[in-house]
């Protein structure tokens, strides 16, 4: 990130016909997308939708069953999704990565064949994956992230789909965090009071029996994260490597980007946390990568729909910054202070 | 508003293929709309900036000279301000009202003619305008509303320019309120603390003399209001009466949409809130029209820059409406408690 270019971005939008800083957040945005990408307009915006199963949703974790993953990829291909519409409506791309999914999908036109294994192992009986998955996982992400640098791609969204990895994200959660899973686990698509006391307690044995070690982010995704979380994290390392921001969507998509801060302090300097989820543990990732949301719409959906909400202000922020008249230009009198 | 009709949209919206309630505030948007008009989709989106000058601008409230009102007309003609590239951004058009700017612009082509004089009178000696001015002001918002309705426009945002403006909107939220304008009065532009100061005292003395009834919206518009603030407040009541969903901007737009409200309260129903200001006496505003804003981006432009951020998340939330496949459109499993 060049801050020579952050400060210059400012200058400029300070002498643009508005009160100095009036546009707020929009000064930010614009300000970080130039210093990170030397860019001041985007020419492709893409939306990774990563998808996979998880074995710990035998435990009754979630309100959906398991074929809704493989269901929701074929949705997602179609255009049905949620994520679709509102990437529609942000002009992104929606790409549905196959990362983990139990289900065999054959030669699924669309679909980016990245499959590691079919769904996790159950967290709470053991590791989720093995370390050798978990690089593969990550290498996924990155190597996506590389491709769409090198076909012009200028902002990166993540998205997620798999049935219950609310409960692995919330573990990764309370493992950086150090806080009790009580404190970070929440109801995901929608369980009741019974089901999220056994998700918590799913949890708490998950982390008892691995003992993830929060000093190495490659050993906590392997014992309580998932595949399509794996592939967050290296799409978020790979988006930073080649200088793309990456707009990360709401709790599992910031589990993927925690691991990725964890990994690389750094990185953080790239992310746009595109909302602040109902998800409790939300707020606990997003503090602990210093990142504000930018939207608070009370949202739980997942898929990268948050992200494709926050590209399109990414966007009116780039847009402020062009074409907005300098006093000079418009001919008006500056204020005082300003 | 029809509320069998907006019974009816979330009904829809519970059998598409996401967690019931899952896109949040999305799903109010869609339902307020369609409730409101009967469609589910923009055709026209609309924006008007109302300019207006005040004689209360004589006492140093604002960082920025009055001459800064019509330069910021010719910007905003030219398409060269923050409101024309935002709602460039989101598809709307700018419409351009002289209330009552201290300038005479002649036949200038763009802007509609509705100056009731050039300038209120400052509100710190004496009423800032007459009963039957502020009727005209409002009359003026009114006519404006309903020839955007017979012009097919389906979503109105509200804008102001006006060099002082924020005191007479920081008035307006004291008399409604009950609250000392020391509570809701903030920098505006940008002024220093002691001007700040110096503001709050024109505020309480303008209050002290004028007395305005809050019983009486129109005594309170007439007596501490101003031009672009009838203005709003018309466009708002036309609105609703037309069934057009209004994009209620910031703290000086949101003025104008509480006198509306107090004057008829179901009103509220047809507001949308688009972002909260930084201004302090903002949220006291929307608390008593009950609105909870959109976006909270830390903007303080007015101009009607928040309305149109605001708009594009209304049509995200429409298009998800339009395009997202139910359950059984797309073969998924429904969850439990679903």
């Amino acid at each position: 990130v060049d801050l020579d270019r952050m400060a210059a971005v400012q200058a400029r939008m300070d002498r643009q016909t508005k009160p100095r800083g009036s546009l707020g957040r929009l000064e930010e945005f614009a300000r970080r997308f130039v210093a990170i990408t030397g860019r001041e307009d985007i020419r492709r915006k893409e939306i990774y939708t990563f998808a996979g199963d998880h074995g710990v949703a035998a435990e009754g974790v979630s309100a959906f069953p398991p074929e809704v993953t493989p269901q929701m990829v074929y949705n997602f291909l179609a255009g049905g999704a949620g994520v679709n519409a509102l990437a529609r409506h942000a002009g992104a791309e929606v790409r549905v990565v196959d990362m983990g999914v139990d289900h065999d999908f054959g030669e699924l036109p669309g679909l980016i064949h990245r499959k590691i294994a079919r769904g996790t192992a159950n967290l709470r009986r053991g590791p989720a994956m093995t370390r050798d998955q978990a690089i593969e996982a990550l290498e996924a992400g990155i190597a996506l992230a590389n491709a769409a640098a090198d076909a012009g791609v200028d902002l990166l969204g993540t998205g997620d789909m798999g049935i219950a990895n609310t409960t692995p994200s919330a573990a990764i959660a309370a493992v950086f965090s150090g806080l009790p899973p009580t404190q970070v686990t929440h109801r995901g698509t929608g369980i009741d009071d019974q089901s999220l006391l056994r998700k918590i307690a799913v949890i708490e044995e998950g982390i008892a029996i691995n003992a993830p070690n929060p000093q190495n982010p490659l050993d906590v995704l392997a014992k309580v994260g998932g595949f399509e979380i794996g592939g967050i994290a290296g799409l978020v390392l790979g988006g930073a490597a080649r200088s793309i921001p990456v707009v990360v969507d709401g709790f599992i998509s910031t589990a993927g980007a925690l691991i990725a801060c964890e990994m690389h302090p750094q990185v953080r300097e790239y992310i746009f946390a595109a909302h602040r989820s109902v998800e409790v543990g939300h707020a606990v990732m997003l503090e602990r990568m210093a990142q504000q949301p930018i939207l608070d719409l009370q949202m739980r959906l997942g898929e990268g729909t948050g992200a494709a909400l926050a590209m399109s202000l990414i966007e009116a922020a780039l847009r402020g910054l062009r074409e907005i008249q300098t006093f000079d230009q418009a001919g008006v009198t500056q204020g005082r202070d300003q």
